[in-house]
Formats: C-alpha cells, structure tokens, sequence
C-alpha cells in the first residue's frame, strides 16, 4: 500500500520571521471506479484500500447488495475495476458524480485545467505577511451563521490590503468558493487577478481548481492543504499559506511572493 | 433569501446528565443546476446565493467563461436555470457531478433511499452514553497519518461497548465511510447492525445517507450535523450525536437509545 503521506519542502512564517522546513501533505489523487471495465466515477480520495472505497461507494449507491454481486477485483495504481456476477444490473455513469476536471491520474486531472483554458499567473505581485496573519480574524468576525451552527464553512476574497471583498458560507466548501467566483462572474470582474481567497478549513485540489480558473494569485486556508492541492498551486502559480492561525503560517509555494 | 440555520429541540448530555435544549443546524438541501431547461449537476448546499452558485460553478468547469455567455437566469426553491446565450457549447451532463442519492429537494433525496432499498432501523438496542463520550479519544489514538498532516478525516467503526473494530482516513470523509463499508462488504458482515460509526469531523447528508444504507443504527460526530442529515438519521431510525468531544454530546434523534 502506497504511503498517505508525503513529506515536502516548505517555509514557515511566524510573526515577523521566515524559516525552511518540512511538512507532511495528506495525498490526494484521484482513482477511476470501473465496473466491467466501464468508467462509473471519479473519487479524490487518500490511496490505500481502494478496492473497499469502490465496494463501498457501489454498495452505498445501492448497486451492490452482497458479497457475491462482485467476482472479481482488479487494481491499478489509481483505478480500481469490480468485475460483477451475471445479471447484476450496471449503473448509468451519469448517475454517479465525478467531475470534469478529474482524470484517471493526478496529472491528466491538473492537465485538464490547461485544456480548460486556465492559464498560469505569472504577473501576481507580492503580498505582505502581516495581510496574511490578519485574514482568519477577519474571516471569522465576517461569518455570520457559523458561530451558531459550527457547520458551515466559510471562504472570503480580500483585496492585497487585507480588506474583506466578499464573504460566503456554506455546509460545503466548494459551494463557497463557488459562490464567490459566480458573484464576480456576474459582476464582470473576472479573473480576480488582485485577490487573496481565504477559506476557514482544509485546501483541496478541487478548491485550488476553482482558484486557478478564476486567476486568483493567493490562496490561504486556516487547514492543511492537501499534496494535489499544492501540486496544483505550483503549477498554476498561486501562491498558496496553510495553517494560517495565530501569527503563523506555512508557505507551500511561491515563498518570495510573501514579503514583510 | 431563506436562512442558512435552522433551530431544531434537541437533548445536550453533558457527563451523566441529559437535558432537552435547543440547537441551530446548517441548512443543507440540494440545489438542481440546469443549463438551458437541461439538468446538468446538483449540489448539496446550504440555500442562498444560487444563481452565483450555479455560475461559480460552470465557470469553474470551463464552460463559461464572460458574463454575456449568460442572458437569463431562472431561481426556484431548490432550482436555478441559465440560459446561455447562442453559441455558448451545453455541457455534457456526465461531465458533471451529482450523486444518485440526490432528488430536487431534501424529501425526494431521503425518499431515493427507501427507492435504493434503504430499510428503516427499527430493532436497535441502547447505547451507553459513557461508550458515547469515550469514543473520540480512541478514534484519535487510532488516526496513524493525521497527527503528521492535520489533513485526513477519520471514521471509525465501534461496538457497543466502544470496542474499534476498524478505522479508515482519507482526505474526504465520504471515502472513509466507503472504505468502511467496502470493507464490510468484503468480509460479508453488511448490514453493520451493531456498530457505532463514528466521525472526525462533521455529518452531512451524504455521510448518513452511507449509514442508512450500511444499517448502522448509531452515528457520532465530533462536528456538526446538517440540517439534512439530521432528517435523514430521523426518517431512517438512526440515533445521531454530535459534537462528542470533552464529556459532552448533543442527541439529534432517538434519544431514549442513548442511556446512562
């Protein structure tokens, strides 16, 4: 079983201060379910017991009944293929969600955001490290239902200042930046070329998807980003921090663009 | 616009003690994205800000890219309709995610579970509340990668005597609940009708919706339940807690199965 863990270098920023070091990513990637050699969906998902995240789904979609609706179980490296018994019915594909910025590997899914016409920042200016430290306070002051549900996440778009531009709650994070992005789409202010995106919990590569086909140059999340998470960052040039929280932060990417 | 939260009655246990009190969820319904009359994704989010959503959205997946490519915009209850102007490319419904466990609305997505053959679990015993308040520690001293990385969800599968009986991380929650299941499904042990499953982080539809199917007749989040999947844990008879941490839980259904 592959590690679902990798060790990469960073940089960490406390108060006034910049320093190497390393960090522990969660991988993500994302494994192809195939029933009869068919394509049924697409999981991001941490490897490692692959062909149970595949049975399960299947079950929980209400596919599989019992252990005998499966003859066979072939595994690659990020797809998994469940042979079933005969007269087992197959699903639709469109049934089931995947989407369309995940391939069958970590690399065809950053790929496809070139082909989706997302294109590299590579005129982003600096950003100060104090803007950044002050961000999740902001964020948190600006969220209006989480302090009474504890279950909405939150994502924000700050100017390069560290003023507040827009804010946007919801039970999922990618709905949040979504709503963000579909407000300036109808404001006409797209790409948000001069916008920090401040998310309240973790860093997914779906989250850095959306931030890299809106041209938003900095991403900083109050979580953990995950290993496709940075690997999209890098490729696309967003400047990405996690763990923004109490005067410090980690820099996944692009170091010299966070400044004094 | 309608609100995010949602106040339902409750019971808090806090020690050995239970009380009736009240609570405020985050709303959690589906939204159905249609693209020119066609249904084309649908995302479980929390009611507001639809049409940004909706475009947020199919910007993001590449198939819109300026404000003119959108002349009108359509909103009901738990719908939104663009339509694009002529020439703007339809997407391609598989490209899309929706799970086929999600309706137009929040009654038809838990009424798709009895349509999958989902049962309602009427025959479950008691659980202490002690075996309750105990189980997030064990989760936590199980977790082997997210005290390296702080970026995996964890889900566990307890007896009724707050035994682990397996755990899975990954860095959706979803798939550790189907590596779960997946690998009950193997071990020919489904329905789990006498296991606790147990959650690093918070209860959304999806995640009850898994347990509804697996039988699992007892859910604990160290997070927040949504609103939805509150609803769902009541309509299929499953005792739900959450926010266990530090000696004390809310009871969002059943509360005369959680005992001293």
């Amino acid at each position: 079983m592959r590690s679902p863990v990798v060790t990469i270098p960073i940089h960490k920023a406390s108060g006034d201060t910049v320093a190497p070091a390393q960090d522990a990513l969660a991988v993500e990637e994302p494994l192809q379910i195939r029933v009869n050699g068919r394509d049924v969906a697409v999981a991001m998902r941490t490897p490692g017991h692959d062909s149970e995240l595949a049975a399960g789904f299947l079950f929980s979609e209400g596919i599989l009944h019992q252990r005998a609706d499966v003859t066979a179980v072939h595994c690659g490296e990020n797809t998994v293929d469940l042979t079933l018994a005969e007269g087992v019915a197959i699903p639709e594909p469109r049934n089931f969600y995947a989407t369309s910025s995940c391939g069958v590997c970590g690399k065809a899914s950053v790929d496809s955001l070139r082909a989706a016409g997302c294109s590299i920042i590579t005129n982003a200016g600096p950003v100060s490290r104090q803007v950044i430290h002050g961000l999740p306070e902001t964020l948190r002051a600006s969220q209006n239902a989480f302090e009474h549900t504890g279950g909405l996440h939150g994502a924000a778009l700050f100017d390069f200042h560290g003023a507040l531009q827009s804010v946007r709650e919801d039970v999922g994070r990618h709905n949040a930046v979504d709503k963000l992005i579909g407000a300036a789409f109808f404001e006409n202010t797209l790409p948000l070329s001069a916008r920090i995106l401040m998310l309240s919990g973790r860093a997914s590569f779906e989250l850095l998807q959306k931030a890299a086909m809106a041209g938003i140059p900095v991403v900083a999340a109050v979580g953990a980003p995950s290993s496709l998470a940075v690997e999209t960052a890098r490729r696309f040039g967003i400047a990405l921090a996690g763990f923004v929280r109490q005067g410090r932060f980690n820099i996944y990417t692009a170091p010299d663009r966070f400044r004094a």
